[in-house]
């Protein structure tokens, strides 16, 4: 059961809610919304429908939700959400393109990189400075160093930036300078990484694990959106299966699957999907007529001296080639660019 | 190795390199194709190209091919191919639509069926005589009475047919109702069907095995070429994963891996990857955009009584949106609507 | 529903029942069993509990049976049930070795083999003269001829011999030469060779598909069962997972899992499973304590030039530890070797 | 490439390797164990190879290594290591039961399962106070309270303690109540966390992540090595794959790949492997025969309230037989059970 507060409820109506489940034998999960407070309930339903809740001051909406993802559920909250990301919006209405390096380098790689990004019509810049790598003795990334150049990079193109976190310790450090943490396929049940960007506040992405199905998936949406951070865009990257022509095999169906069960965007990484350059494209166009609220790419300048994935990186050549793909296919969707608009902007 | 015979090359000009090849204790493969002989050689690729084979009477061209399956590799072909269906082509230039019944039930529900395939814009119908089945206890096809009532079909909506087969004994008997064969995804790696095809003089659609990789696919469709049957057209129609959401996954990146490798057509078949009505149009989308060249759809008339995965039938309400997107999606793919040209018709 | 005919059941007994059960809108499978008739009821099974049927004349006893499977269910029979094999048994009481080459490829290497095999304890030949490949360029099996050499072998050491059939069509000839015919993974769902060897005069060994579920597995020994062969031993030979380190997975919890479900024997094949010479031993130490009912290892007198399989065949140095391991871990199931007894040779 | 230290090398020995090698452009991972330091060279091995490493003073040994694990692989290690938890072995000369409750809950049901462990003979207690879960509304275990009494429950038992730790910052704290450190199956590519433990005075058990590669289970140990934490064991506890009859597949087969590879201890978790209680006892036998150096099971007095998992806890009346099983086929190893010796006690 789901109690959505109404925008000008008071703390103390909260409190009051809280308090009289809690004295029923349920449990009762605070939820602050940048504008709304949700409260989860665990626990008895036919007990919790016999107590009026609905009546009680602050009280906006109480929903009966039949699946074990509340929050994040369709059931609750029908209308499919938008996200914003200092302005710029991933949702129902738009196609955005997030695109950047794999891994932030040098500055002038991820300036190069950004401007590529640009080119190709993204408006969003992806940038790892903490790279989780299969191997020790692999590249980690730059750490706060990375960050840095990530915000000097967004202070000269505009772009704003989206970069994976990998620690709970460093979620607050990495909010500090990034427009939207990234939870990466491998963390994707690191549940005390999820619970502290569920308490940042800055939107979040949250890849799909490389083996979760799609409800264990919308539950580690729930871990983050039971710590008050509803601005979650989640992100289907390729699943493993026995199949070894390609990195991952890319579970297209789940972008309209995720869309009936959950109001939150979703979007595709054709990149690590394919792990191959001549995959990003068809993969692109495939994941905008499916119906994804967005892709992000990997770009970098030189890919051959990558210190990461170059092998599935666009390159200069494919970027007028994606760019009108993405135009004629967003078109076709009778969707927008997602660019900022100026009403919208933060 | 592969030696390709000219078109007007006599079989004493064939029998003469197979002697050559036997003498130098290599084995060769002779595939008799609707117009050229394609002779695959097997053994030490060094001793074969000291022998001069390419001046040897009525011999074409001789292509070293480096991967296991030589005849339908784009190695050796490098154009992509197209196959023809009564005339109906499905290939690099077109987009071809497959639709019709899961299975055949009734002449009425057969033809109802049909109907609803040509409002879609289908230009080949499917439907199946012999369904192999899970459990022994479901229904298992009408068997040459299906076959009958297919054939009746095509001669009042001019539709040609594809139909699947089961068992080697029945090849002939099926290719002298049906206009191209399938083999099913639990029979790829049936052998000694797919040798039956291969001597089949009618089109085979090989439909991938739902744990099958992409190279078994292709050594499946070697088996079919190897007989002398290279009108093969290759169905992706979703794999095996532990996710159980849908029914398989779609690997919709096979499509474009499949093309780089061989020079053989691939259809989606987005019913049987899905497994649900809803998902049967965006996967249609996406199966478009990313390349293919056809999709295959079922439809049923009443699919709440059907024999056989009803879940997955379109209905009609569907086909009108289903249509324009196949009309939209063709365009945007630069190509023409898989339909048969008065002068290609046979 | 199923209906357990009493041995002394006349054939108008059967037909009674059949009659009685299509009257009331029902279908009635006969199973005829070597010593036994089974019917199975498909339909409703309400109706069918109000019609009597365990009175008319020749019915011994009706079981309701909840699963998919019927014949093959332990719910139908609560005791697991031992297959004989020229009087060899593979059941719960015993521990059977089955031991061969992969591929007859000549009378010497054949009878060496079969030598190796008794060394290690064997009771029963297995070996291939049937190849399902990968490939159509690999050693296919020498058809007839590998028969005939299995079954001189026979008359040399006087092991009954298990060999795999790969179409319909065959089967009445290799059942004509061997003891037992086994269905490999990739037919275990080619329903037209399942019905031929269920109506065949011989047991039959039924392997699991690399990516079939246990109960398709099961749904696939009901097809067997259905038309009349009830002797049949299932074969556990390895899953196909993203795991590359082995060839297959071995399902060891497949056993257990089974033999609750069903009650017919199973077995495992470490061979297959691993691909590794050196995990036969370990993995078939792991079969017998989980409760396999035998073990099936493949074994070359010369593995290095094997046409097939080499690289997992035992060879003479591996065979004093096997039968020792086989001998000491049978006696601390407490069970007894596989071997034939006087009195229950066929 | 990796350097091991004399026992009684000086940091200065350490320090000048390091810099030697830093000066040719390579970089040098310094390992300190308990009882040696190892470092691990990543560079041009070539260039290496001509710099006489092993002449310099505090080196003893030099070995190339040609696997991506360094430290933890055999060619490095020959022989296979043995692990110490407060004196208890896990290792090759020894099979050790560790057993547990999943969830610590209070301190009367923890001592009552440590009781039950001892009955069974185990010699290790497992016990999460910090249990992942999938979804957020569940039982999330008691933290430091739940370390408290474990801590109470080893001096009662005696039982020295294995318990999951899952975020890097908690690893001092539970490192000063346990004596083992688990990694679970969700975390063995949480990076941040295996450094952590890493860094730990205390063993570590890493378990396989539900679909990982043996390759990647073994990088992941190497992150702990590298941070010079060689005291490591190994557990399989099933992958991820299609079958959903078990609650994961157990890969059994792992365990000889494993110990081939790595010369560190491996056991096996029967309990989460099948996620059933009437598998775990088949799936024991399994495990030791195969040649696990240990088993970790799940036990609780009352599995049908534990609010963890109770449906694969054992319970009081499948102990003796497990407790049976274990010292039979122990002995049939030829190796002895996993108890702290007097003279090996820390």
């Amino acid at each position: 059961m789901v109690i959505v507060m109404l925008p000008d409820a008071e703390p103390e109506h909260v409190d009051a809610v809280v308090a009289r489940v809690e004295a029923a034998g349920g449990q009762a999960f605070v939820s602050r919304g940048m504008n709304r407070v949700i409260i989860g309930l665990v626990g008895d339903v036919e007990e919790f429908s016999t107590m009026n809740l609905g009546r009680m001051p602050g009280v906006g909406q109480v929903t009966r939700v039949s699946t074990e993802y509340k929050l994040v559920s369709r059931e609750q909250h029908p209308d499919r959400s938008s996200v914003y990301v200092r302005g710029v919006p991933i949702g129902p209405d738009t196609v955005t393109l997030i695109a950047g390096p794999c891994a932030v380098e040098t500055p002038d790689q991820t300036l190069a990189a950004a401007r590529m990004a640009q080119e190709a019509g993204a408006t969003l810049l992806r940038g790892g400075a903490y790279k989780p790598r299969t191997s020790p003795y692999q590249f980690q990334g730059l750490g706060e160093k990375g960050l840095k150049i990530l915000a000097e990079v967004r202070q000269e193109t505009g772009l704003p930036v989206v970069t994976e976190v990998v620690t709970a310790s460093d979620v607050p450090m990495a909010a500090s300078y990034a427009d939207m943490l990234q939870i990466g396929t491998r963390n994707m049940q690191n549940f005390a990484l999820l619970q502290a960007v569920g308490e940042a506040r800055v939107p979040v992405m949250l890849k799909r694990g490389m083996s979760s199905t799609i409800k264990e998936w919308l539950m580690a949406a729930e871990y983050i959106a039971q710590r008050g951070n509803l601005e979650i865009v989640l992100c289907e990257r390729g699943i493993r299966t026995f199949e070894t022509a390609t990195r991952n095999t890319l579970d297209i169906s789940a972008v309209p699957v995720v869309q009936r069960l959950s109001h939150l965007p979703v979007i595709i990484d054709p990149s690590h999907s394919g792990g191959k350059r001549e995959l990003v494209l068809p993969l692109s166009k495939a994941a905008i007529v499916v119906g994804a609220d967005g892709i992000i790419v990997d770009v970098h300048p030189e890919p051959d001296t990558a210190l990461c994935d170059g092998a599935q990186a666009l390159v200069h050549e494919d970027l007028d080639e994606l760019a009108l793909a993405v135009a004629e296919l967003t078109a076709y969707t009778r969707r927008r660019p997602g660019r900022r608009r100026y009403s919208a902007a933060s």
